[in-house]
């Protein structure tokens, strides 16, 4: 019944999120205006009551009503009551399509999140090795941004530094829109030691990451390990009976 | 003989396949149009036979029809038949373009089949966490898709959220055609903030892919060591002595 | 109290960064040319005098001056007097921004630098192998750039090796920017060919920094082990029963 | 002596090198065209003299003159004699630019050539594995190109198929150049997860190389040990003098 009703939930916030898309697009919006109104009324209305029920049925309510999930729920129904009330639909778009992070509470229950929790702690670890290496991108980013604006001049693009640092970035993750690029051949040199240079270092992020999973792989391998009673082995087989040095058995 | 009709299939397949992709090439589809027809007929003939002579050939044809490989075997020759009859070429053309997969069956026989079991294998053990992460990436595009579409407005190509989520997409997979990009400084700044992410998180996929190859590496090691003479248990740590399974000595 | 000063400077250092920044936008530097015209005295005044500070206070100020960060802190404030003398910004805005290196001093303080250090050294470790990777890349863009220019003529951009060379370490380093592509059907052949291989390759670099941190992550679990109490040696294998320099028992 | 001929001879070529691309520059061509021909003179003259110096001094020439360097050595003055005698240029450009090729044999002697070796090892030892990725890549752009040419049609430069599966490499490859790109709704939900596909495979030819890397590098660690010769150990650091097992002495 609890699973049910947590499928249908589901359905509903991918419903209200595909709702919230296709009423951005001009012409749709315009032809189907009222079904639009009527569905965001449905779906507001619904989850209105849902938070409601909650706050009800629930324990501690001012603990939920101020945890992450509570504020997000809060901000599935709000918008719309403010967008009906002032006209202006815009400036609560963004909010509304905030209602898709409250498929994570529902996917909780489901056996990724145990995956995603290993994902989440390698990140962790990595986490400052990634901060310092990011740091010294963007340093190297503002620097050459600054170079490419002084070498390319106004004539291509590099107007100021902010929008040569943004084509630093752009160029460095090898993302490349090609809006601006260098048309003077020493801008075109420095560019391409920048991309060289992006290539080489494109291995730092990948590489720490990496040998996080593979340790933690390795740890998790050794967790499941017991040490021998008899000659205090370590690191069996996680399907062990007996203990791989002495023959004894383990576990007794 | 049989060797000699497999790279015969093979060269066929591969011809019919360059066939098609010739065809859809207008200068030359109109100028050589005769020669496309007799040889599609040629190509189809052959199939079709081959495909009536395995299922006589073959022990149980049931189960060939409805295998995977039996429908791409029918899809590479049905379609023609249709178009023959119908005239209309393109409805038809992607489903020509499976051919393609038969080359699979053939190259089955080679000695690259036993990676590829490998990189499968690796694939699947790392679904669960690509699925998660692939999972983040959709919800921070249509998060950052939903602000793109309010920061840019309608100037720049960001006309509705679903073109600024296929944006976010080009963006964060670091592809960039270019075709749109963000012009206001906030635009450009959010999407700095998104590259400078995509490239941080860009490690994961990678790290996971990586440490499951690794993985598969040390226990293709561990798969070296030596069946127990007892109970013909598999798979002991290189530097087992006793068998961690029955705790009788091995190797004696 | 110093922890103060340095984090007053560390504010100080990223203001006169966007300060430079900012200044380097057409607009905003005519309206508020006054601001910034003061602002710049007193952010130069204040480095000169940190500048002299550190000459006396320091008790070998000639090696300071001549050190790398003796030099950023004098054309941190060097460019500002010159650039008031001579009127002409531009030619200072590069060095201007070297400021910003600045923070790297100041940031040294702080636990980053411990990861800073890990990332130096695994890149170290692996700077002969990246280096060879990025000669035999280097050599790639100059054959096939070579090639494009002869293939593609000067219909569509190629129209000198050098940008043609240009244009394939765009290519191979998968930035694409689009503004220069192939349009004879030879060059695209070309150009896909070159991209499945920069994608294979692209494999290198992140392979041989990943299996750096790998491996320097395994040292530091072998740095984990006892001081033999006889010789004084480290780095013993985790499951080291005796010292592997003098052969006497450990953890006695 | 012989070293000094070696610098001398490798800053020629890259020289040679540099003309070539100078001159190819059609600004710079036309100005500087007698220097040109008077260098390209001299360069060719002196590749010959020790092209026919080498000749006589090696003792089985015939080996020499077809192996890869003798061959390479023949193609780097053979292409200005036929281009001097004939007068069109443009077709030997290519051929000239091959000259950089000589470089890696005068390298051979660095300290480089060890790690290249590594390098080539290590992607020698996981061709099959990408070879078989790449074919797979190879398969979904026939087929995402061909679905792609019947959704977009004609409208948006996917012509035909070769420049549809152009431009799924194009895609699939993150280099993304923006020259062709889909503006239907269908094919660009199509291109969105092709990207994301992408950006899930691209992982897979990084975790091969990087793992054959890490088997590498524990293989060399292994290499350097050696068995005790009371308790039979293995495994040893590599400077270890004493088994840190029972503690006697190794090679004695």
């Amino acid at each position: 019944m609890g699973k049910l009703f947590d499928i249908a939930l589901l359905v509903l916030i991918v419903l209200s999120v595909i709702l919230v898309m296709l009423e951005s697009i001009a012409t749709i919006s315009k032809q189907y205006h009222n079904y639009f109104y009527i569905a965001e009324w449905i779906v507001t209305v619904f989850f209105t009551l849902e938070y409601i029920a909650r706050i009800i049925v629930i324990k501690r309510p001012k603990k939920y009503i101020f945890s992450f999930y509570g504020i997000v729920d809060l901000l599935s129904t709000l918008p719309s009551y403010l967008g009906f009330l002032m006209g202006g639909h815009n400036l609560f778009f963004a909010i509304r399509a905030l209602r898709l992070l409250r498929v994570f509470r529902i996917l909780k229950i489901t056996r990724y999140v145990g995956e995603s929790h290993k994902l989440i702690i390698a990140l962790k670890n990595s986490r400052p090795k990634i901060l310092v290496f990011l740091f010294a991108v963007l340093i190297v980013c503002i620097i050459t941004g600054t170079l490419m604006h002084l070498i390319e001049g106004k004539e291509s693009g590099f107007t100021n530094i902010p929008i040569s640092i943004y084509w630093c970035i752009v160029t460095l993750t090898t993302v490349g829109f090609g809006d601006i690029a260098p048309i003077t051949p020493l801008g075109q040199f420095l560019a391409g030691l920048l991309m060289i240079m992006g290539y080489g270092i494109i291995a730092v992020p990948t590489g720490i990451v990496g040998a996080e999973f593979s340790k933690s792989n390795e740890e998790s391998i050794a967790k499941n390990t017991q040490v021998c009673p008899h000659c205090n082995e370590e690191k069996h087989l996680s399907d062990a009976d007996f203990c791989h040095n002495c023959g004894n058995k383990l576990n007794e």
